[in-house]
């Protein structure tokens, strides 16, 4: 039974776990204050080409998206998501917990653009409602769609403009960077915040929240430890990034995942399958028919994204480091032999 | 300049005002604990015909909602409010600065019917999102659309059945009252939890709050204390209900409301305006010509509500108790010479 | 049976209730942008002869202390306050539910000086704990003792050079004044903000925050509107604030009251009574035996405030507005009996 | 160099890195739903032997008090602690951020008792105060002081019998079990809720809350998400305390810190070293010279806990289940000679 459920099914690529393992017996002071954070920072900070941004290590997510958002907003300013952000729906309330809302836009691919951003402005003139302060983009979405380098451009440019905040979740950064035309050291110019996820690029734990904007940097290792993020064995952040960071580790396990789905595509599109949404991620929504599907959970885990009709729904498939050729090959195969029968 | 802005423009009915000059000096207990409160508490629940409910005066509705809302919840419940829902949009996220996502839904009246919920409920039935719990509807709605008593039965036998509170922001409750067939009897049995408007019937400021669900009674005060909201001299508030629910007094003015609604709607649709949503209650939403609004302007405040195309809006008027014949007059006077010029 | 239980125990001075009753039906914008209100705001900024300061009137005193500190503060900044200040225990956690943590200090007196000050923020150097950013007092306080001028100054110079904000809490800020050398113009220079309570000095309900930075300055409204206090009929602020400071009569009540307070002190010391603390203001705390507190209870309702030994406790008395002379004497007259026997 | 600073100096058992390089390849569910994580839910309460309990495995214990208290407490519920406690201090106000006052006690030695208990409750009489509902105790404390059984079962007779909950902070949990006639088997009669720490007994992160009260274990899961504390890759976690629960690994570490600082203990205590507070556990806080201190700072890293004079300062001194035997007699050594000169 192989997963194509996720990209943590896993546990950590194995060079990770050999550097925990060789250093597990030094002595590291606690709270990311350790020599290994501290190489991970200034790892990252070169990455992006950025020596004055503040870089900070934190466990996950939802986690990561809460302590940023309650520390960049006053009590009556807000977000706006699209539907589908992480924020909006899969993170049981985390934002609003925080005392924040999510304005949603109903969007068909996952993405925001400027016209989006400027009704929500339209619609929230006074002190009656909240106040739009923060965009919340995640690149790639939770669609496997991903923002262009341009597109990006043209939303910081908006945001700018307008007194807003444009902050990226990239729980998947590594798989949009592989698929487009941005890089690393863009990224700095085109967000007032970002995270880089490492969780489903080969860590265990971890997502780097990087803070461009001078004005949202200070104190925010209070919010840090009053969420509970700050951990005492830092290191284990630390470790785990020093090594995503170094040798282009990082963007070599996005291109596998890539090249993975990009297999897994080409496949399923020259079997005649189609696609709910075009993805360059990795993430995949072929359509089968209902009794496929039934076939196919036989060997493989996945979800059931969408009902499309009667007969028909979406299912998603996710590649990740840890994805191997042969279970590409062995999907293709069965729905191969499916499509024939 | 006559407004048919809102049935919040003048000060109290004049009974009110006597009632706090007669009994001025009188020293009295603080909190809502003096003999007024204690009585106006009283008379409320014989209205209501229910003894075992609990009666609480409060200032305002937007204070009344997130105190109630707050109280009935856990951490990771939420609460489902169509989308025009004054918690939803008009009170500047408060709900969510206690903690709670408000899950909205599209309707086109103001009305949320079974189906929409569960279509919610459906949306949310794992731990990585907020779990939906209470349902929030306002009777009348911000559209001036009413329930009915057999649309009120539906929605509570099915919170019922699955697990969901039911309130109700009667801001302008009297207005649903005498424009229907529900009765101030019925609504313990229709609700967890509602509030009786005031502010907008005739008092200077009050809602009283009335929770009818044994579980939700506990503690009530200590959250009214915490969010600013047990006055000191609650005497203002208890004098106020004591005059409005002796005497019929609360819906003798929603009932004149309703007749000097029901005049101008009549008169208007005589005339031919068309309406932008049919409603028998305080609101009326007739579209008119951006001209037609320019001239009318000169003479009446309002709000422009929507525009409907390029040559037309709808408009919302709202009387009140204070409403004048001669005001309703006038207005459709000039909108006859308008639509006739 | 005379009550000394509080200031709030009557309903308004008789001017505010004329004046309600003379401009009932005028029809006025809501929400605080009336006549009345614009008007209020002028006279207040006059009275502190400060042009650039920010009021906004507000219902009551836990209100206004909750959206202010809450519209003050980061997520992880705390307030400084004596052990007895009203936001560190009689605001059932109100501070606290914005998400903020209330530092208190142990003081005998109610005040707090730099040095209390100093040793909160010698003990919190780190983000593994609170911040420490504003300081709460009020004057007077909790235990009727004031301060003076020279006090503020220096407090308020400490604040500034530690970067501290000084939010003084003036519930009955009339008191502090008519028992001091401090002045209305004095006090935009001595805080970053306050409020002015007229509850407790003639008004139905009713607080004026003055905010003097202006950096705290920003979206106030969005603030009030979010906990609920942004009034629909905002005029009711407006006109009780504009007659109290008219003709001086905020000052003129609170001399009234002080010297109702005088004369009981003076009074209950000439007969040899002691004071649990030394007060100028409209709050005293005679000391009486158990037994003559029984007999007093049979003409007069106050606060048993402390247990001094088994035999005897401290009272508290409170004058307002609306304390007769005649009721003064009374009480005298019975203590008088009562030590003779 | 040496560290006694804290039980998180080091990363973790080898065993624990062992199972990690093991399985790491092997696909699991996430979100703790994984085989490790439901095997270590087993181990840890056949060692609580409570088949009934609930227990849920978390990143580190800010968080899981956090998620814990707020998940408990309605909103105007309050814990009472000791003013060392960890919630009361150490976390940056995490547990008022979730809304909630934390009442302090000004206690010697870091433990609180029913008397305690009695003078906050007493002194919390109704709604213009916080309700006190939650009775934090940390076992050990931060001061390295621990409950006997005899102590705790007071504390839960009390508390049950006052409606409050009993909520025990066991960061250190091992170190007192080890140092107590307190078991496993008793922790789940004597509390309504507690935590067992990994991250300070060998792990790399994790703490295991454990809840007992039927009535508190509804939807915590949509607390640990809604906290950000739900790890994708919660495999992690599992197999950790899979391995800590078997072969009695979790209390074999634990005696071998409490060894080493027995050691330590009557190593100093020879030298005529007085302690500052006597302690059995893992942390012992002995008093030295200050040049003494400067002195030891050259060849070990410890905190200077507390100047008792302008002399004599406290240390503290942390062992750990890494603690080696020749750090702890070179510290004696040390500290011999020192003495002597």
């Amino acid at each position: 039974m192989y997963s194509f459920k996720n990209d943590y099914s896993e546990g950590a690529h194995p060079l990770i776990l050999e550097s925990l393992l060789k250093t597990n017996l030094q002595q590291e002071p606690g709270y990311c204050l350790d020599q290994y954070s501290n190489h991970a920072r200034e790892l990252i900070k070169n990455t992006l080409e950025c020596d004055s941004c503040d870089v900070h290590l934190i466990v996950g997510g939802t986690q990561t998206n809460l302590i940023a958002i309650s520390s960049f907003l006053r009590p009556h300013e807000a977000c706006i998501a699209a539907y589908t952000g992480h924020i909006a729906v899969h993170e049981a309330g985390a934002i609003e917990a925080t005392g924040h809302k999510v304005i949603t836009v109903n969007v068909a691919n996952g993405k925001l653009d400027c016209s989006d951003i400027q009704a929500v402005v339209d619609g929230h003139p006074d002190e009656h409602m909240v106040k739009p302060k923060l965009v919340y983009i995640s690149n790639p979405t939770e669609l496997g769609t991903h923002y262009t380098k341009s597109e990006l451009v043209k939303l910081k440019e908006y945001c700018s403009n307008n007194n807003l905040l444009l902050y990226i979740d990239g729980a998947r950064l590594g798989s949009a960077l592989v698929a487009s035309d941005l890089e690393f050291k863009d990224l700095v110019h085109l967000a007032d915040a970002i995270f880089i996820g490492a969780t489903k690029n080969g860590a265990l734990i971890g997502e780097a929240l990087v803070i461009c904007n001078d004005y949202l940097k200070k104190d925010l290792r209070y919010q840090i430890k009053q969420k509970g993020a700050l951990l005492s064995k830092g290191r284990l952040l630390g470790q785990q990034f020093e090594v995503l960071f170094q040798n282009n580790l990082y963007l070599d396990l996005a291109m596998h995942a890539k090249k993975m789905a990009d297999k897994l595509r080409y496949g399923l599109k020259k079997q005649g399958i189609k696609l709910l949404v075009e993805t360059e991620t990795n993430q995949l929504f072929p359509i089968f028919s209902k009794e496929d599907i039934r076939n196919l959970e036989f060997n493989f885990l996945f979800y059931v994204w969408k009902e499309i009709d009667e007969n028909y729904s979406a299912i998603r498939l996710i590649t990740s480091w840890a994805t191997t050729e042969e279970a590409v090959d062995s999907f293709l195969e069965t729905t191969k032999i499916l499509e024939k029968s």
